[in-house]
């Protein structure tokens, strides 16, 4: 989890507090997100997080620079919760554990919505150190991903591919499909979304189903 | 093709010329997009554009509001552009006119690595008044595609899925895995990702290949 810790924007513009305090930065972090899944980023306030964290502006700056500087805390928060969420899934059969997954993923995103959308639609311009934000965030969950995709390509689980490029095209393509279902969610319900996209990534567009897999 | 016609920021400051010559906004936006294929956008400035189009700044400005609205302007005239070589990259089976579709659109990103990679980063932040740049752009593929994919669902040349669906998630995973492919270029020949690519769309991680698949 080293990546986690180092994402940052390019540089600060000013010196950090000597002995900030974890819980008031947290009690900020959680106002602000609160605040964009209500009114989506454009509208966020420093007054306002200030004022649903009960502390002063003031004290805003001295955790963050800004709103973007926040939003970068933010995102780098809500990665490490979701792969948490993501990692302990569970399921015993990779179908299972990418169905589970796919779960929690959904769920993450819905109770996030607002920030979630945000976060795609502007992260490819956020610059950090880590290069774009976007790309530091997907190539997290990839990373995570590609352990358990070259484990199932050596012992045949899946067809022999780059696990690397797996890994990379199932989380790429599973944030794009969010998206767009976000975008159209009383086209698709829940369920049918899932199982659509559970089945491309299994079989594609052409590829005949196992045993197990939809008739 | 009517959406591309309407694509523009939200609102324009000034109002354009009453008799704009079609010509020089073609100049302009050639020397945008050569100079950002150079020296990427962040470099770009308004004086080397009109330089390089042998125009004065003057004549930028009467043509376009800045760099941003030139953008934009360039996405919906390169939006046409590769969705005119995709609709004619023929091929007879759907299989084929996937490949071929694959090879116009490397070609086409690789001609314009700089500007493909800046618009794929930034379009999404970039609202028009047809909401974000870059769900519009992603729109107007999938939505060429989706024809050929309901007729391939018809024929039961591919399996039965819902074909916008479908079509979206073949724009969105193509794009996410070229960004993901050109930065890592010396990792992957153009040959070996383009199989993976082709593979993962047609068949999965897990479904078995027809008689005329991979092996």
């Amino acid at each position: 989890m080293e990546r986690l810790a180092h994402v940052r924007p390019p540089r600060r513009q000013r010196k950090g507090l000597q002995t900030p305090n974890p819980e008031v930065r947290q009690r900020l972090l959680e106002a602000g997100l609160e605040l964009i899944n209500e009114g989506g980023y454009n509208a966020l306030r420093i007054e306002d997080i200030a004022s649903r964290a009960g502390l002063s502006v003031g004290t805003f700056y001295l955790y963050f620079e800004g709103k973007s500087d926040l939003f970068v805390s933010l995102v780098q928060d809500y990665t490490r919760r979701l792969r948490d969420r993501l990692m302990s899934a569970g399921g015993r059969t990779p179908t299972s554990r990418l169905a589970r997954s796919l779960d929690a993923y959904l769920d993450f995103v819905l109770e996030n919505e607002q920030a979630f959308l945000h976060f795609v639609r502007t992260s490819g311009a956020m610059q950090t150190n880590m290069g774009p934000l976007s790309t530091w965030a997907l190539n997290s969950h990839a990373g995570d991903l590609e352990p358990a995709m070259r484990e199932a390509v050596e012992t045949g689980t899946v067809r022999r591919m780059d696990p690397a490029l797996t890994s990379q095209a199932i989380i790429g393509l599973t944030q794009h499909l969010v998206v767009f279902w976000l975008e159209h969610k009383d086209a698709y319900t829940r369920a049918a979304f899932k199982e659509f996209l559970l089945n491309f990534i299994g079989y594609g567009i052409a590829g005949r189903t196992g045993p197990d897999g939809p008739g």
